[in-house]
């Protein structure tokens, strides 16, 4: 019997040691941040409701201009990623919606359809075209950093989980980097070709200045 | 116009010289692996459709002694993840379903329920346990190589998408390996407190022999 | 001779601005940690003691129910360790000790018997088994995640150093998660395929409650 | 005197062991590549020659609708660099030269100008935008996946030497990915917010079709 | 009209939480370093200042014994670099000026000549010499961690820009290392083969003790 | 009955499918080599000796000039060790044995003695000293790429293991790096200070010309 408390001690003084690991790094968002993710959370303050996340059960309001909605769960609204190498988001597609062309530059990701129809595609370095009509339960793949867009390609609402190779993946969405900011449209014209009208034009529809 | 060709010319060459990049690595399943996964397909032969999978659209079969299934989309099911370091799977749970305690050695997981309800728990090192009923929309995380399970815990079917950290995570099942091999029955006793009868007892079930 | 002090002026200088470098980072037990360790002690405070641990000196108390002992010497006791992918442990088998099934989440594991014999085997995803009974001199590789264990294989006490490839390897003990803590006995029945009654014996020898 | 041979023949098996190490690991162009880059060619064959590189030495030939040139060393053009984690690149721009808006997938860069002056920008996920003219011996860092771009901010020719955090960086200039291949106009138009007359004048210039 | 304001209002949303990504981590020198670097400055202070450097616009000073010198941009001096993975430094050789054998601990380096001519050569682990002599617009690779050296070739000075794989190569020159610090006479001279009389002669040239 | 079967079944499918992951990628030191480490032995031909290595048992010869001896176990001797990121060596310090100064330059190393005492040092690049004589048990600690030594420090021989984070670390013996090969006397000279006659000396010792 005394060996036993003894083996129960023991167990429970290397667990005590180990549990100083960063096993579980539930990221503290007031710490400061480092080039590996977040500061962890006190682990006597972690519960189980940091590894659980219940943000991307609802639809997101796609009423809007491009009549589509992203719900992400990464590290910053989901802080039990934080370290992990992987994280989600959630794409409300209404009829004619679209999410405009836009790269992860931390991030490969696969999207899989849970309801509707998806056109998709990606563009790589060596500029050819991957484009696909996905259905529901098919998945696809776009790699790292390059261009790529949905387009809801049926006449109902269309849903799919995106899932990245990092808690933090990142969005650029071109026209919004392009015409959402205060660029100058003189930069803009010379490094896109567009003419300073148009992008004049787009600036007004998303925002930017200058 | 001459300068247009030019243009085009060095962008060609300049486009053709990173085509070689490892930026896309569709697996190549009969060359030899590496530490890093596959040897890549020749990039000439690359389609669309290595990058898109239909293999998780269908119900896995639950007609078995857990009534339960786990349906891939790992690397080797899908060589366009190789490299990518994320890859999915889909859980099919029964009513009364259970997919047994096991761990992934290599990935982390979250799992994100899409029908029905999922109660679902994992272990650490430091020996304690965190576990919850998740309702459909939320998700959940499952740190690497711990040990976690999932029940269905409703009356009807439920189904989860899991994308892990790794394009290859593995899967090691606690009971088979424990008691689905040829693991000597005296062995088995000493590494685990159990006695010899339920082991053998165990291994007539999931398949063990000595 | 003016031309040397400059030389020294001009290294120093070159020096105390790459002494900034991570090069080295013992751990600060109490400051916060990331996912990549612990933050780094301030350098002024470093001396040679940071890099030297005198904790495997020592056998383990192996008067307990498993006649045996793990000596950790991890980041979390030995933080010069911390960031540099490497950490060490002392196994010390008394006459029929054994170290039960277990994993290490994160971490490969490579051991050398420096006395005695050691039989030791694990299991891979694929469910085979690989078993051997080790010589002194001997070192034999577990890889990350999969079940091992090891037996001390002969009549005097066996002992083992072990190198892992993470500051952290983490440390589950598989009877332990399933039985040492306040799982519900009705979930570890049906996440295991065990008995209540076998559970409830065990949870009784092994500290669990529920 | 025996001793010292003794010595001799000890290292020169130790050195001959360990020069399987891939400490060097040299691409072989026509070997399949993996996910971590090229095989390595047989280090027997392995010269000085494959450590150097003078394809950077000359100026690009900038005499195009960009006037502006992008000369690689990664590793497809410098196989030395196969799995180094770094690569080189040099930019010409002449009066009035611009490299349009670009991003690299998988690499971060840093920028050296060794001549005349450049203006430089980059946009950031939260659509911060970060522009400076820089002069001789500036160097300014754009993060990976990041859109970005250089002008010529001076009356005279400018060169720069840009360094890479990857010997494969990829390179996707957004104008070539958007207007310069197959992608059909009205897929462009809806994931773009672009008029298809635009899009089409830019499918001319740019050699796009459809 | 209202339709906008709504998608303005998604994306501000949306960025402004990804905004807290380590996208960009630029140092905070003040701050605790970790195993991944700094930690980082608030994003809301960070200027494009954080992401230029000087630095290496002006020569450093060669009258020296070694008749060079070396000017770091590593993140210590050029804090944006913080977790990029990347890092610069500026050789100036005046005639006869060389940078003695040394070693990057945590880097490859590969080195581009902006001026003059250098003789340069590293040595690999398998005692192999590699050794070239460099013209203007050559660019040359040194293995992370190997012995190598940089000698003014020419008449005139020579300047050289390199690249580290690593925002905090390390730099620890043997000499220096042998004969620069209060390591005892006796132990260099056991560790070396060195007469005690030539350490004590070169301690006196470059500062050593003891 | 036939559920069981049924299970049986849907695991070795899925056992089979992963059984594909490079989860053990024993080398092939006949195939081509990678950035990541040896191409995978065929996992069917992979046995338990595969993980078992006996080549550290027997003490190295100590007969000769430094009256010590290295027996590594890195991946070229011990390819189970491929791509796992850990290796291991064997030190044998007979009375007056030394290990001169060397560096791994990929992979820390911790140093554990296993008989006699050992004085043992390393220098940073803030070119620090830290020095220690080290007793039975001790573990110590050698940073990535720097500078190190091994003495044995009492009158009978000594023994330690060391463990490497890499299974390919490396060993550049700094004596042997200059006066064991080819490089020239006069570039010797040039980047070490040493007199040319003292090279001649050295390289007569250890087996260099030129």
């Amino acid at each position: 019997m005394k060996m036993f408390h003894t083996t129960l001690f023991l167990f429970a003084l290397l667990f005590s040691c180990t549990s100083h690991a960063a096993e579980i790094c539930v990221g503290d968002l007031k710490g400061p941040e480092t080039p590996s993710g977040y500061t962890c959370k006190n682990p006597a303050n972690v519960t189980v409701d940091d590894f659980v996340f219940s943000g991307l059960a609802k639809a997101g309001n796609t009423t809007n201009i491009i009549s589509a909605a992203v719900t992400p769960a990464f590290s910053a609204q989901f802080p039990g990623l934080n370290g992990l190498g992987i994280s989600l988001a959630r794409l409300d597609l209404a009829p004619g919606g679209v999410i405009p062309f836009h790269t992860h530059p931390a991030a490969n990701e696969v999207l899989l359809v849970s309801q509707g129809s998806i056109c998709a595609g990606f563009i790589t370095s060596a500029n050819t075209v991957y484009l696909k009509t996905l259905k529901k339960g098919d998945i696809m793949i776009f790699p790292q950093g390059l261009l790529h867009f949905q387009i809801n390609a049926g006449g109902s609402i269309a849903i799919a989980s995106v899932s990245f190779s990092s808690p933090n993946p990142g969005l650029q969405i071109t026209d919004f980097a392009f015409f959402g900011n205060d660029l100058p449209t003189e930069v803009i014209a010379k490094t896109t070709f567009l003419d300073p009208a148009i992008i004049k034009k787009l600036k007004g529809v998303l925002g930017g200045t200058n």
